[in-house]
């Protein structure tokens, strides 16, 4: 690691896109919360943004966060406490851009344009840096602001290209941190 | 890759520990049957074999894997079909060895050994390899038959250790299949 000092994610949940191409809005899911918090506090990566603008399902977040930052579970695993305190909700991205000034780097398994950054490369660039996936069948560009760019869409060896959006941050983030891990 | 002809991996469910280091068993979740079958399908491993000896908990399996086999959701979604075909419900890891000639590579956050194999390091040995993870707190080694060995446990930036399964699965498939991908 060189320029980079700081790296956030944000799991946006609106606007994304339906299989059809239509705006659409997708659930928060607790497993979403859980595994997300998991993977980023392993690879030191805070905050973790949830994007979603509506009230219930910000308070299904709120619940699952509070069970366990004043909760017996928290006592019992404070690991899962501590990382939990990295999760923030917030109505939409723009939120996330008045909360830190961040490059912002989308990711899809398709992206839009030709000249993406490679996960690894990110780190070698300097200030803070907001990876942002998307839920459903990916981001609404429509209705979300400029990126600074595009990382590289993950590449598998099998034919079928779907991964889930907990196994892509996973991915995204070991490569990220890999040279470092390894040096 | 070189020597390795094929990669398969099992989720054990039973027997496994609790976090007071007992054995346990685990419930299989839709949404470990769908990420595993994922990310497998990405990186084009196969079979995926969920390891389970109690009826009810194979009937959701059977539940979850029939509706996109044999459904409209199957016909919706094709892809998402042919990944489930890859799955196999199985009593135990002894009858996953019975399935075929695998040398066993056992995965934990904490390898009860101190010689390591690197899972980049797999695809250069010759055979059949079967990567066998653990729910819960991790396998219960005394249930289990032997390994031909462990694989190095991940190692993240951060202090907290504590990735969920399905994360774990994701780094270690692309680590395998990395130096594939940029070859």
């Amino acid at each position: 690691m060189s320029g980079c000092s700081r790296i956030a994610v944000a799991l946006v949940h609106y606007p994304v896109l339906n299989p059809q191409g239509e705006r659409a809005t997708t659930a928060i899911t607790a497993m979403d919360i859980h595994d997300f918090a998991r993977t980023a506090a392993f690879y030191n990566v805070s905050p973790v943004y949830f994007v979603h603008p509506a009230a219930a399902m910000q308070s299904l977040f709120y619940d699952v966060q509070s069970h366990w930052l004043s909760g017996k579970a928290g006592v019992r695993n404070p690991a899962r406490r501590e990382m939990m305190r990295h999760l923030k909700m917030v109505d939409s991205l723009d939120v996330v851009l008045e909360d830190g000034p961040y490059q912002v780097w989308y990711t899809s398994a398709n992206p839009p344009v030709s000249s993406c950054v490679k996960p690894e490369s990110l780190m070698d660039i300097a200030g803070n840096h907001l990876i942002v996936f998307g839920t459903g069948s990916g981001l609404d560009l429509s209705g979300l602001p400029d990126a600074n760019g595009w990382l590289s869409a993950l590449q598998g060896v099998g034919s079928i290209r779907h991964l889930s959006v907990r196994a892509a941050l996973s991915i995204y983030l070991d490569r990220l941190y890999r040279s470092d891990l390894e040096a």
